[in-house]
């Protein structure tokens, strides 16, 4: 007989959803890789099913009750890592009415639909009042969420996305990146004005950039015994920790754009390929957070693909695959990867530059979601935020302003601050590596990734949700979120000699 | 207030099923066609998650109260053929004890796991003690089919397969075949000794064989919109009506098998794409059974794909794939299409002489399940069987022989005879077209194929299974199954001028 029934019923029923997950994540990458559009409403209606099937299982008025005796019974240490985890994402599944969840999936339904043709035409009027139907719906969300979770408004929804996270942090973080990062960027700026530039010569078979995309991936450690590289309009990583299915797309005018989204999503791709197995379907066993994992895919392309070390490995198979180019020289390729130039759309922004459109999100979503501000002051926040942190008139272009991302009408808010959390945490990673192993850039340049990839497995990825995540920081770097990494990174990279 | 509650709960419960099991539908389809092999395990965990709750609905015990009720109710005629499907389906599903079912599946993947090794090696003796014990399980579940159903045990294994087939049907059938089919195959084969036949000459590109087969399909009229073309070690049709996955496997010395083997995969397809909307996720709205499945991949691949008319429409679309070549003649094309030669293989075997194997099949599968002759036994009937119908010497031969299927020991016994059925049905489905359109053949020769296509379409994927497979012949083509057309067909096309 077993001394934990109320705890292993919990775990029988997290492997459960864990395998319904695993139909839904295949279902959901067939649709985006491969499904053809008159399938489109079926699979809409099995996922749907699916989905109510499994927030059935995760409403079950029965798992409170067995949430409460399993914390009365004799665990280990890791499984009461597990059970926090549980925990948490009960509450949060527990946490919406039916009615709120339902209105929320209609209000952001309507948004996105509208905002696909709104966008173009730049439309900020039709769109304004739907996005203020979905804030309202988001701030109830926030509220109720907070109720259960503690914390401000803003804080639990970003709760959805980095556990623990709270402003205070958020603020201390970005208000420092604030401070130095307008006189970094106009020095990079500067410097990178006098540099010469050889752009490359197109056109780039496809057939070549998809053989060129799985060999930076080989190089980086995908395991394709264990995944695959698909196209999908959007590229994303998604499957199954055992079964990663990574996407790009390829534009036959540029390589470098899906070269390195693809080294990108490999970060992804590797963290969820080496997450713990022995726990594998439990909550402990998922990564940890969507900051740390941004955190991995930046580590792969910022810290690891754009250095130039790594570029010199590249560069000959850039060569082999388009033919010689004075452009593809290792030097040139680099400069290439870190060219700065402020603008206007976030997904396109260079490593330096980036932070100053999330800190711009984060001082808009914040303040809208905690009712300071009315989605109708957004246009002229975001002008003025663009000037004083870009140095760019965003005035009158809603469709590359406030109106460029899918994440405020999917309602998505709390979750960009991640992007740039995990920049940071993937320098003082790197910051971490190379105080104990003071030749790592050599090793790097030498084409000796092991040393590299054995640190983020210790520390990271078999690490999985088992600590916080600012615990897990300590662990693996001595302390929590330090932003001073990665300024040094930015100033060694592009003011360095 | 509904006046068929009990009805539209049953309604309801199916749809249900229909959503699960397109999810179930696109995961298997992935496993074949993408899945990397450490993906092996998470699925087959996850699909068993998927069957066994599947399971659970099928086998609730609410569903026996509930049909008894619908039968109550006052349904259209519809919903009465509906429900008539349903409880087949209940019937089914709730046939067997879980213990039975776990044995069985035990059994036949040992036997099969056993079987990859044991045929290459031609170990009879190994494998037989493993056919026994799938055997002995198949008898019993044959044994309480038939207490539910009615009819022998043989009669209750076909059923899962072909509803309402009846052996003394199969035996009236076979045995007129039987009666003509040696003498037939003996005068083929006098007359195509003598012409002359022209070899294709390789190699064949995959990528050229590949978009062949998407423009057979296109002419074949498979709508990309709702489907794809992709590739796996065992082709077949899966996926779901509104987005079907066809798979087929390329072989750079022969273009030919896979072409035809796309030819007959479409046939599958377009059945599956045109079942009616209006009645989708319920059992009324799947293809009718097995042999008229197969009824429809034959005619696309006999009737049509083998036609001359037709080859003479293929011949420049396979000149422009792989150059020109005196192979490529529409003459030669279409002899080497219908080139006839006795052999050891199902699989390979051409139209004429495949019904002998299935013949062979029957008459030995079906006295081993009623327990009138045991495994031990079925060696010496092949060889004698084989003499008999196809004149070769199969002695000692037993991985070309009674091991070349994975059939028995997957214990798909009772499946065999809807191969041939489905070549007579074809058959006698362009009888009736030729009856109602004297100028069939010049049509198809002009590529004139929509009236194929209509007819199919009114005659067959629409009805569903609206109808008994009996009914649906006769509303179809004027009478139950009658191979006399399928003697005709091989007649005038084999014997023909």
């Amino acid at each position: 007989m077993s001394t934990t029934p109320a705890y292993d019923r919990l775990h029988a029923t997290w492997n459960r959803l864990h395998h319904f997950g695993h139909l839904q994540s295949i279902a959901g990458w067939d649709q985006a890789a491969n499904m053809p559009p008159k399938g489109m409403e079926a699979r809409a209606a099995a996922l749907s099913e699916m989905a109510a099937l499994v927030h059935g299982i995760r409403t079950d008025p029965a798992l409170k009750d067995l949430l409460a005796r399993a914390e009365q019974e004799a665990l280990d240490e890791m499984q009461r890592a597990n059970l926090r985890e549980m925990r948490r994402e009960w509450r949060s599944a527990n946490a919406l009415p039916e009615s709120l969840v339902t209105r929320r999936e209609m209000a952001t339904s309507r948004c996105e639909h509208a905002w696909r043709k709104q966008r173009p035409a730049n439309d900020w009027a039709g769109f304004l009042p739907n996005l203020k139907a979905v804030l309202e719906i988001a701030r109830e969300q926030a509220q109720r969420l907070a109720d259960l979770g503690g914390g401000s408004r803003y804080e639990a929804l970003m709760h959805e996305y980095e556990p623990g996270l709270t402003t205070a942090q958020v603020d201390r973080v970005f208000g420092e990146v604030r401070q130095w990062l307008p006189e970094l960027t106009r020095k990079v700026l500067e410097r990178q004005s006098t540099r010469r530039l050889i752009e490359p010569k197109g056109p780039f078979p496809v057939a070549a950039q998809r053989a060129l995309c799985e060999q930076a991936m080989r190089l980086l450690g995908f395991d394709f015994e264990a995944g695959r590289l698909d196209v999908s309009s959007h590229p994303f990583c998604g499957g199954v920790p055992e079964d990663v299915r990574m996407t790009t797309r390829f534009r036959e005018d540029d390589f470098l754009g899906s070269l390195m989204g693809t080294v990108h999503e490999t970060g992804h791709g590797r963290y969820e390929q080496n997450l713990p197995r022995e726990w594998l379907g439990q909550p402990i066993a998922q990564a940890r957070s969507m900051a740390l994992h941004e955190s991995q895919s930046l580590s792969f392309e910022m810290q690891l693909g754009s250095h130039p070390g790594f570029v010199h490995r590249l560069a000959p198979l850039v060569q082999a695959a388009f033919g010689s180019q004075p452009a593809f020289d290792p030097q040139n390729l680099h400069r290439l990867m870190t060219r700065v130039k402020p603008g206007y759309i976030r997904v396109d922004a260079d490593e330096v530059t980036y932070p100053a459109h999330i800190i711009l999100r984060y001082e808009i979503e914040r303040p809208l979601i905690e009712g300071e501000i009315e989605a109708e002051d957004v246009p002229a926040l975001w002008d003025e935020k663009m000037q004083e942190l870009l140095g760019i008139d965003t005035r009158g272009n809603f469709k590359d302003g406030p109106m460029q991302d899918v994440h405020w009408p999917e309602s998505l808010f709390g979750y960009f601050p991640c992007y740039s959390l995990g920049a940071m945490y993937a320098a003082q990673w790197f910051a971490a590596m190379r105080r104990e192993m003071p030749d790592l850039d050599a090793r790097i340049g030498a084409g000796d990734l092991a040393a590299v990839f054995d640190w983020l497995r210790r520390n990271i990825w078999s690490q999985a949700s088992r600590w916080t995540t600012d615990e897990l920081a300590v662990r693996a770097s001595g302390e929590p979120l330090n932003p001073a990494h990665f300024k040094a990174h930015l100033e060694a990279r592009y003011l360095g000699d």
